[in-house]
């Protein structure tokens, strides 16, 4: 089959701000098409250089526009039960800045007295346009210009790492927030999902109905402050259905390929999300438990036990209420199989 | 000041199976020392390969004797208020064998029906003795025997990474267990603690009254089923009572040396511990935010931002109940200060 490459636009047309399975489908491909998709950033392009430097970004800024997802997009073949994995395959800005703000009610400390009414300005960070000399992409690091200049010796450097916040499948029930992920993905803001990694979500309607969006030029493990460095982005993924062989695939799954990740390389991941963060974490370790036992010959207490000598529990995002997203992680090591 | 170099053997006159200042101290050294301890494993020497096989090991598991210290040490100088670092130089096994235990009431899945009366037979791993051909310390892996062998192709190999699970001083009130860590350290079950890495503690009582123990030859952040790949150790660490200039300090700190870091290497990590995981970590990003304010000339909004965008929520122990240790790591990076 000779390969498929369509284009999406960042549109309003191309674009909404709920999950539902009865938003009709912007696009249809056959399972194996690349797709490059233009995306706005997670605030919907509110925040400019313009309101931040004018002190009105935070306080005028409307929430019910935040985390817009582009699509839908409808995969042949892709049936409910089945598994859709998405190859990430480039990641890079199209606006020359990103930004990083503090709202109310979002962060994990929303609800300590100096974050309770959000903060003041957004940092803005300059990215550059390719071919002009700080661009992101050929530096390699964002510059965090921040504090007491006097005091301070040397710039704060962030590695460059862009990937995309917000990637899911439609759910088969109810129509829901962008701002919580769920077991069919959405808003993640999980690091993992850079250029090179595999996302696999599990499909609950016909087509899938695939969206993403909120590009991040760089965010740690669970985006603490609700916010990472938000930009606009041009992305190209493959989209494969997979049919049957990964039934161990309840929640999100990542095959990771970080770029500090060591040589031997990548890692397997499980997503589990949840309102409670002590069961979104029996619900990661649970998914590894039962990946060993499905596909790695494991017994389910030695699976167990496996996790616990070598699995890593990280919380890819602490922040979009009321979901949490806990992931394990897990060397493959000597057991890959892909 | 000549370095001095102390003993301290695995004995019951220097064990201690509660946390108290009332405890006496078993040795007392100057700042600055280096002591060399023979340390039993976390299960207080209780498992063996004869009763892992006799399938004995875990009925008759005796968990008030779980999590033993070695210590306390009195180190001069030390007073409330102050800060001990303890360097870690070395950690080695003194038994030939490690292991991996599932109990009753213990591990992240111990509601679950499988889990809830416990496991079976302790796992047994090979660690070797010096000299011989399958010594870990110098093969750098652990084996993991495991599954149906007729369908596995290679064996299953653990990084061999030796850390320390139980490091504190001891708290200003009250006796407690040993197996919940707390502000002052204990049980934390964090594998950051190995060779190269720096702990940092708030000093409670005069003299810290410094222990040790629950050796593990590896661990996966979180130590999900409860317990590593548990093991005898000698370790040597040097002990530094640090003076007024880290008021940040409220719960433990670790300059981390992992193996697998970025060549660029350490990082700074706060831990949060509570028994609620949220408010776990809520304290430990407070504890990055206190650091970059105090130490890194940043604004609060700022240095919130900077760990939502550049620091990773680890979870380093979710089963030492009712506490969980929760950490974030900062990438020194071109912020180094020490």
């Amino acid at each position: 089959m000779a390969k498929s490459h369509f284009h999406l636009h960042n549109h309003p047309d191309n674009s909404h701000l709920r999950w539902s399975a009865a938003i009709p489908p912007v696009l249809t491909v056959p399972s194996g098409s690349e797709i490059t998709l233009e995306l706005p950033d997670g605030g919907g392009n509110q925040i400019t250089r313009e309101n931040a430097a004018a002190g009105t970004a935070i306080s005028a800024f409307d929430v019910s526009k935040a985390d817009p997802g582009i699509g839908p997009i409808y995969i042949e073949d892709a049936a409910p039960g089945d598994v859709l994995r998405v190859d990430f395959l480039a990641i890079e800005p199209t606006a020359d800045y990103g930004w990083t703000g503090v709202f109310p009610g979002f962060g994990i400390l929303r609800d300590d007295a100096e974050f309770v009414g959000g903060g003041g300005a957004p940092k803005i960070y300059d990215l550059g346009r390719p071919g002009e000399k700080n661009w992101v992409a050929d530096t390699g690091y964002v510059v965090f210009r921040a504090g007491d200049r006097e005091r301070r010796e040397e710039e704060i450097r962030i590695p460059y790492r862009p990937f995309l916040g917000l990637v899911g499948v439609a759910p088969a029930e109810g129509e829901h927030s962008m701002i919580p992920p769920r077991d069919t993905g959405g808003n993640m803001d999980t690091r993992a999902l850079g250029v090179g990694s595999s996302l696999y979500l599990p499909v609950e309607v016909a087509g899938a109905l695939l969206s993403l969006g909120d590009g991040h030029a760089a965010q740690g493990d669970g985006e603490v402050c609700g916010t990472a460095i938000e930009t606009r982005m041009r992305a190209t993924v493959r989209v494969t259905v997979e049919k049957g062989k990964k039934a161990w695939v309840k929640s999100p799954w990542v095959l990771t390929a970080e770029p500090d990740a060591k040589p031997a390389g990548r890692e397997f991941m499980c997503l589990g999300i949840d309102a409670d963060l002590a069961a979104a974490t029996r619900k990661a370790v649970r998914g590894v438990v039962d990946w060993l036992q499905a596909e790695k010959a494991l017994g389910r207490e030695e699976a167990y036990m496996l996790a616990s000598v070598a699995g890593n529990l990280r919380m890819c995002e602490v922040v979009d209420m009321p979901n949490y997203a806990v992931g394990v992680s897990r060397d493959l090591g000597s057991m890959t199989d892909d």
